[in-house]
């Protein structure tokens, strides 16, 4: 099995209307992106409604993805909470499931300094005794992980991997990459610029909604095919278009259903689902950008 | 009973060293606070450790803040949580165990937009039924919320009786007050300064510590000497200095501890707590600054 | 002569349509706010369009001001440039002029770290060999003076006697006030809660209009009237909320032109002069709040 | 003579001990750059020290510049100042001169909204009447220039040809190339992930000491090259990031000067120079990753 690299959809979690998970859907979508050739899954992450989750459902989550995985990817299962002690629960869980490997968003609300987060990351950590990546989300947390802290981070704890980086500033992805850190860009229409700079992949919601996409980057990039490359993150780059002027997870929960022919309901309270055109519209990009396994309800 | 004003206590709640709620050293720290003379309680606040908390543990507080209050002071339930849903549960629990208010933090890694915002405050309002406390911790929850989004929920939230306002700039409380909202200072070393300009009163940790420095604020304010409310401002700035310099929380939880004799705990991780050095020299400020119930241990 | 304290206008800049100063009109807020009772004035400073002005109009006006003055009042001249090399020739020029004392924004748009920043204050105040007075103003500069900072000033310039705090956080007013610094708010409603907390004055744009309202608060406070310094600082709020529903500073240099019927012009651009809505709308305040000193045009 | 692309040194402004600017120079080091193959010269900017320069200083780089090309790249100045009036002028100048384009940071200090920055950005297009690039640079100006606001330009300042882009969100590079706008990336490491989402090359100082290396990135770039422009990349960045942690500026100035046997001098203050130590590790550097055009001194 290859190291923790190439495309790493953050996967949705389909829920019913009622708000219950949709474990079937969430096989199904999963199922697809493996087919069409990802090489993990980002679980339960941030696009996963991640924090929105009980514990319950996130080793539900870790159980589903482990058993549908059948060892062909990489689970990074998200295990990150509001207190160190569920965080290492859900590790310890996640470990139990068979995952590959853990995440976590540091402490947010909470806001403990570096020696705080460090004392977090390591207890999560030794909990799961598996690879650990750092989710740096500083729009959700409000804490950016800098390289500073990062190396606070390598030095006191052992299982650290790699991260997903979803702060703006790319100039970390080559500053973490230098680090010998394995980077996950968090930004969809920024992998193949990554790439070229030292990064391991891309983890980001919107290849679960169009994961050939994805691995066509990363093919032409290994490939060493510019144009190819180009080519293939320009109509990745569309689709997160359509998706973030939809006003993103709401969207993307809705062109995942419309895709794959499942239910997938809308992102929990207080997201906000979308609304109704919105709804419209991105079920028709979904058949307009050549999306959809299933065809278009009549 | 008088109106929401006054010095109402962000208590803190306190724990055994096994992270258990110690229900008695809580209503012990209340007791002392309304023997004191507050006005009320911002129960299960960020002092509270709020969000850290499971929603049994919510619930727990919400039975014994009202039971130990007996009707003396206002009891103003933080009900906040992840996802609207819990934050609806807590607050019909606190509506039914006889809470006079609930209050709560706006959502906080989610950001859902300020129509997320007038939504989820809206459910959380209806489903406690009761006046409703905006809390704006901007520094927590990386929301601000501005007089602009404020009117947005005075036109939609009919509960919406007013607010903590723990941001830095101390316009908004003008600006708030103006709006015809009761308007708390979050930060006790400004809680004359706030009065003068239409602040409603204080709510903020320390003042659990020494409810009878601030409730000397209030009194001396309203009787008009001020003279007397500098002085008392000045002494309670005193307290608030200590506690900032030992990093707050850890620091608090164990000065309290020293006031009452009452086990309190650390806060619960990813809070850092008091160091031991840190917590040497908060139970000597105790002492020093005369705070203390009981006679120091030997 | 009294100490820096008290109502320091932050006062206009007047020009004529052609942007050339309007050193009579200068002359004329100056007698006015002197008649009314001020004990200092804040010299080309932010709201006197500081860093737009070339450098002999800054020294122009430091030798207008102090003239004017007759040592009737305090004038701290703003000195603060691009360079420091320029501030400093400033400085020279306000203390050759006359000036009591110097103020200055710290460097903006080059951030030189807290040691840069050390340098520039201690070369000015040094070429100025007068009191210098920090102005803390982030909104423009992108620096925020933290008390941190300030204990190093405090440390490397001797002459460093207080500051302009403009900041938003009035906790650092009782910080600084606490440090020894003569701390003016820089915001006109803040006034009366800054000098409950330690402050000296209040420097600010507004008081230039109606100084008579700012020193209505300084002498009830002095006088240790509650009731009179509230019912002050709410009249002077008012003035301060219709200048900033207008924009601020166009509208007060129209106003101040309409209470005094001189020539103040526009600001000069980037800044927006008032829009003629704003520049009518701004007239009838004046008039409405009884603030005119000359008779309304027909 | 091709379009605005490829590598754009933002030159630096060499100086004499007292201050004074080394037009011959500043001369060499452009035909340095141009020998190696550079596209244009982003002149008198940021690292060129632009707004500390006086207007006088501004003319008299705008002709060295212009004089020295001969038309054989393309010359972009910088006339951005602290009043409109002011950087009309300078564009007027730079126009007369025979400047290709000009560049300028927005209003900064002021803060004068959407309105003012158009208004600013429309005036100075119309004083040049040449292309116009804007330079959004929002660590020294405090105004990020997003895409709605460039959508505002776009609509009203028919000369905006594009622009360097500072800001961290590289997102912002594909967004504006997406506009039709010539993107240059401000960010010398990432000169080739900007190319493979749209930039037209890149804006930034250390080119100015090492253009063949940025030279190498386009042109294996352009020749559809992966291996040998990441390898490229690599060598770039390598520069940038000792001159990063040198400080910068200083070191930048100290370095250009080594390569060419040059005096440049020490950035004007309030910018700090390079340590001593600073100094000699900067010099070595030069020597170690072979840079240098002249031999190292005994």
């Amino acid at each position: 099995m290859p190291d923790f690299e190439g495309v790493v959809p953050a996967i949705i979690t389909p829920m019913f209307a009622d708000g219950e998970i949709n474990e079937e859907g969430f096989r199904a979508v999963m199922e697809d992106n493996i087919q069409a050739g990802v090489h993990g899954f980002w679980t339960a992450g941030g696009t996963g409604e991640s924090v929105l989750l009980t514990d319950d459902e996130n080793h539900r989550i870790a159980r589903a993805a482990v058993d549908q995985n059948q060892g062909r990817t990489k689970i990074i299962m998200h295990v990150g909470a509001q207190t160190t002690v569920r965080a290492a629960r859900n590790a310890e869980h996640a470990a139990r499931a068979g995952a590959d490997a853990v995440c976590a968003v540091p402490p947010f609300f909470v806001r403990p300094g570096d020696g705080g987060i460090v004392d977090y990351y390591k207890t999560v950590a030794e909990a799961a005794d598996l690879p650990l990546f750092v989710y740096n989300l500083p729009q959700a947390t409000g804490v950016n992980i800098t390289p500073d802290l990062m190396r606070q981070l390598q030095d006191n704890v052992p299982h650290l991997t790699g991260l997903k980086h979803s702060a703006p500033d790319i100039n970390d992805v080559y500053n973490f990459a230098q680090m010998g850190l394995r980077v996950f860009t968090g930004m969809g229409r920024m992998m193949l610029p990554a790439l070229t700079i030292g990064a391991a992949g891309c983890v980001d919601g919107p290849p679960c909604l169009a994961p050939e996409l994805w691995v066509a980057i990363w093919e032409a990039y290994n490939a060493r095919d510019l144009d190819r490359a180009e080519e293939a993150q320009a109509k990745a780059s569309e689709v997160m278009d359509f998706l973030i002027d939809l006003g993103y997870i709401g969207a993307l929960k809705t062109a995942v259903g419309e895709r794959l022919g499942i239910e997938t309901g809308d992102p929990r309270p207080p997201n906000l689902g979308a609304t109704p055109e919105q709804k419209v519209a991105a079920r028709e990009a979904v058949h307009r950008l050549g999306l959809a396994k299933v065809a278009k309800a009549a």
